[in-house]
């Protein structure tokens, strides 16, 4: 059995990360898994909410949401609509979740930072997408930070880095990074959120149609561990840069 | 190290099921982890949302929600505020997915239910009772609507039964069923959801603290997954009665 | 004529208060009337809304609540919906308004307390319930601010009890607590809120069908005066254990 | 003790109908009670809505709103807040309540009368300025739909005409029909709704301060029902005109 | 070609401003272009928003709405949907925009004057009566806060009057102040709003049906600059009394 | 007088579209205006709204919205608010009318295009940029019904192009297309939408400080419309590719 655009069920997508796409962000990449195309933006500013006050730690959230015709028909707006669906919030949710567990929020300082992802265009993945690319802009944010002065040039907020990525049961066979058509046919989907140093962050596995049994799961968190490995190298390499 | 109330790393606190809990809903139970107490009751209907209109399948659906008081101190109702919190919508969506993953839609027929699951006190692992009592109300109306003449008598809607537990890791140890205290003081929080025969249908792990490594994630599965185990053995043996 | 439970017109259902029926509150009480069951929770907390910030003075209000399958069919949750209802709105009202016409708020100085009436089953006269197990709720929470030093052991924050009871006219009989299938074949609906000492709070009488006469309005204040009375007895003898 | 206006305590302010206020609407009267201006507007369509389809009754319901500046000081726009206020919504289920009780459906037959009423200006008594008014404007549309064929001209959609009063407790004594100056100082507020033959269709009295007794009672609806009676023969002769 | 109601193409409606039409209101204005009829009142309070505390300089706001019944068929209430059409807010931000355009806020000093503008009827041009009745409601409040002290008598907050009309163009030939019946039949639409020295503070025209030439546009500005010199003057007239 | 980027006062910013920005849409461009980025996507579907049913005529609407940190600070989303700003609205009903006001509804047949135009990055000119942008969509999306067959071959939809351009008067100098940094210098501040042929569809200008005459007014008039002749030569020829 082979996957539609050739690769081998333990291969990433191609993976694309622009930095500085935008002119006045503070960070900000737009990053594609293949079709999928995120827009990660990374607002820094001094100052922290008001339940944070004088605590000497800072705050970083996300939000997360999808342009209208990011799919393939066109949905709704929230804006419109007035109120937030419940998808939106989950993922936002997870990918503010994700962020601060690799954030020592004491070295950040009582500032905060806000990354919003915005899905351009969805083809699958797109919530381990927004959290790969959200870690990009954070450290860009976080450099600009250090050479404004917010932050003192010798703290550490980062205390790793954090990458994520999808992987899914089809036919009976575990594959990594699953885009849109793959992901409709897959029994079990499996998102994992994992440290630069390949622990784990977040692990949500959800069977689609059958319950799946101790040994798939055993496969698919190997698959992702490996997936998460190579987008922790390639994030450290474009922050190189 | 001990737990607060005596328990092993192990032991489930201490279960109830009160079937026929409302007198008029198709089936209700109040179901108790220890002090956590959720209202759960199933509503039958004839008839189908339209998108599944003449489709031949049945819906089952669930909505979640916690009563002001029913944690330590007072939090304001969603319905005076207008919206419904991301924490509401996320277990919300949980609970009706874990209840649709071990029902056959096609042996229901063109019939709904709705589970509501309200939360009337709180002392940690609300969601998980929540999918645990569901069930068993979910049995009771499929039985009520059998009974009725609603759902043919050799229709089986019911693949398996579903139960769900919390497990955590509280000063590197792994814990079952964690209640409030517990909780807080946790670093690892996951939730896993099995169906009867043994099998996940649903497994969310989130890393408080630090990252976990694949061992600490082995031992929380297997506590886990006997925990799930405990629970079918209980929820079959009401549903007997 | 008689009633279908055996009832005389003047006759109460069967009250049954719980105390204590939750482990967190300050005050909480299940109170039922006959099959009506409402949840009645009283939060305490020092400090007063802004507006009233220095005054001296505190605040007592409240919040009433169906769960969505308190009835005989389910309804749609106000969360959901986004927006309360008006009839919800009413009845928050009307509670809050009743308990603050027996609570000397100087004497209850700058403290707060919210009570949540919660339907968790209706069988008609919710509100009535609502009210007069709210008094015990607050009754409660006020003994436990006085154990707790929040407010002086001498001071008397309670002026008097409140109970109420509904009335209506059943084939041109009056009749005294009317259950859900008896209020709807009434005529007029009316329900009345009285102080420990048999005076009127609130008054609230309604032609459902054809309008009703002086004399009907007489026997509907009579019997209504009289359910009062057996109330605040029960209430008195409760709190008294 | 004189009232600042210099009426006794059982006289009515000056009342004003103007019919006819609007160009385009069916029926439309300003109501004046003295300082109190509300417009009342009867919106005529034939139809009913869906859950009425086929019933061959009509339907008849009311809104209530108040314009920001028609008090002493601005209010908040509802529109602008983005939800309807209690007391808004109370209002117009009470208004649409007491036109419902004079009006017989079978007779209307399908079709719709909406009443809107929303005061320019208050100065007490807005709720029964209301409802006075809403009756005449909307015998004006029914009026109108006779003649235009929409009703049959031997119809009655009309069983009795409707008025309503405030009366209050001021110093102990009763008064009728209280300004806004007389309302904040009254310790019991009651609004009285009389069908024009002199029977109840709403009484709602409540407590502001201390609870009042039967006597009290007594009195306050003996003046409610004179002051109803006067309205009728207001709304009577304006009519006839 | 001549216009229904008899006017030539350069005529404005019958214009009416009657001065203190309600008895609280700092400044209160009713005025009719024919029968478009706004009820435009200005509220004055001490103070301003918290982002122009301590800046010395004034607030003017204003917000516009319609009754429901203000037009031909009778209109949902936005209250009720619970949400502002975008036709309100537009038509709100514009009457702001105009009257802050005449107005001196450094003059003002720190008080805010909010302008609501309630169309009680509609027949064309709700929005340019609404902007003309505005400045005469603004002018009286500006009067009364120096009577009353709260800004100096020689201070000047008002540089310039205010007013505004609209003009379109009918079968090709350009015409003042459409009634509805005008404006539906309109290709073009502009509304222009001038300062009482006759220069431009907003122009808005927009093609109906076919975008129009420059020729057209010179004529519908000539038109509007007259029919706004016209009402300047009655502003001027009716305020001198 | 000089522009900080070098232009001359009649020199449009270097515009670029980027047609097919999107694998999914039927039209979608990605247009700039010097920094400001809008993502104009055109979404086809077969079908009107319900009031069009049978009509024989086409819809076509659009909605603009800003991502969170298009602007150099964030803002808060409407999405997360759950209501619109007025801005938003009001630019969403430009575009959409702009857009009308050059198709041709019959010719469209009964189908539907919604165009969504969202602002990545902003400097000043994102509504003009938006409808020039759309047009270009529009166009695309039309070109694909077509060949798609859901349009004749032989249909013209399209009656003429649209663009749009702002025009403001800096320091007594009208300029053409303002950037943010000019934008907010600017006393007036016009927005002119034109049709291929040169003539008006919108002309909206407001004084943002001082009222202005019609000297200057005609004077930004010829700018516009020069700008606009620029832009339907490039759309034309971006099309012609």
């Amino acid at each position: 059995m082979s996957r539609n655009d050739g690769r081998t069920n333990d291969q990433l997508r191609e993976i694309k990360f622009t930095r500085g796409w935008l002119d006045h962000a503070e960070g900000s990449v737009l990053v594609e898994f293949g079709k999928t195309r995120v827009l990660c933006v990374a607002s820094f500013s001094p100052g922290v909410p008001r339940w944070l006050k004088d605590s000497g730690t800072g705050w970083v959230t996300s939000e997360y949401a999808m342009l209208p015709r990011a799919t393939h028909t066109r949905s709704d707006r929230e804006s419109v609509k007035g109120k937030l669906g419940g998808r939106t919030q989950e993922i936002s949710r997870l990918v503010g979740r994700s962020l601060r567990a690799i954030v020592d929020t004491k070295e950040l300082g009582e500032n905060t930072i806000v990354i919003d992802c915005d899905v351009l265009q969805a083809d699958g993945g797109t919530r381990t997408a927004a959290i790969t690319g959200a870690y990009v802009a954070l450290a860009d944010a976080i450099a600009w930070a250090k050479k404004e002065g917010h932050i003192k040039a010798n703290s550490k907020p980062l205390a790793d880095s954090v990458a994520a990525v999808s992987v899914g049961i089809i036919d009976g066979v575990p594959m990594l990074d699953l885009c849109y058509e793959e992901d409709v046919r897959a029994d079990t989907d499996m998102n994992v959120v994992c440290s630069g140093d390949g622990r784990f962050i977040e692990v949500q596995g959800t069977a689609e149609g059958v319950p799946f049994d101790r040994a798939l799961l055993d496969q698919l968190l190997d698959l992702a561990v490996g997936g998460c490995k190579d987008l922790a190298r390639m994030q450290s390499s474009v922050l190189a840069k």
